[in-house]
């Protein structure tokens, strides 16, 4: 819920007819797209976020648990997992300094490339983002209030648009 | 783009093929739609921040500008961007603060409320507003990287969610 309750119309609509009334048509729907994505990701976040508060983590941190977890090795090096997760290498550095702080992962050099350093996910890393995988399940991922058919169209949307921007190429 | 360049698979996918491996097949669809809707909110919110810069703005700031641009006597409530932009206060307070710092827009008192605060544009503000959105429009809303169908579904799709997150209640 918006911090001060429901409006009585919807304010993505009413900017798009702004947009059309200032002479901006051709941009109307685009602006309307653009901004209701990030309108959905604050929803979608900040439950996420709350979800995840009791376990100490953010999203940022929690993503680079779950990326340690589920590789081979329970480790990857630092560069790497910014490439996995599409972020800048000084928010993986201040995403991994906080979950060694906490215990979660350490740093350990590679055993074989001196220059890289890995990050290793610790038995109590774990096992808090096993816990925090199944509260966020119930809580927003099991039912994020879309329904079946717009599950798979909005994936559908979105892979074609994380691929036009670059985020990856199957086809090489 | 990100960082360092397409990776050779889709992240995400990746990603929904580890829930489904975990046991949590139920959470899987719904946890890859709202991963794509975070990274689709960065790749968009990246490239307006990167055309807003040279105007001294963040998409923050830059919102706070066109609601006072659009409404009727250019000027608005405190409180009332807020709920009409669907942020906290604070963030409302930070914005309004620069922008003012900035001599862009001015804070008076309501002329018949004593305890409420207009945030009023000036024509500095006015003519940033329109210099940024014609930027911002060239650059990213009138080619979103969306096809005209998908653009018309993701705002249906995102419209019921937003609707259903309580951001708007047009039946009352």
């Amino acid at each position: 819920m918006s911090p001060s309750g429901p409006l009585p119309f919807d304010p993505i609509d009413e900017a798009r007819r702004q947009w059309r009334e200032h002479g901006w048509a051709d941009a109307a729907d685009g602006m309307a797209a653009v901004t209701s994505i990030v309108r959905a990701q604050q929803i979608y976040l900040s439950r996420i976020d709350s979800v995840l508060r009791p376990f100490g983590l953010t999203f940022a941190r929690y993503e680079v648990l779950m990326l340690l977890l589920f590789s081979r090795a329970g480790s990857m090096p630092l560069n790497k997992v910014g490439s996995r997760l599409q972020v800048h290498p000084t928010s993986v550095t201040n995403a991994v300094d906080r979950l060694e702080t906490t215990g979660l992962l350490r740093r350990v050099p590679h055993p074989t490339d001196r220059r890289t350093t890995l990050a290793e996910i610790l038995p109590p890393g774990r096992e808090l983002a096993l816990r925090a995988t199944e509260a966020v399940n119930a809580a927003v991922f099991v039912d994020p209030q879309l329904d079946g058919a717009e599950t798979g169209q909005l994936l559908q949307i979105l892979s074609r648009l994380r691929r036009a921007a670059g985020d990856f190429d199957t086809t090489r």
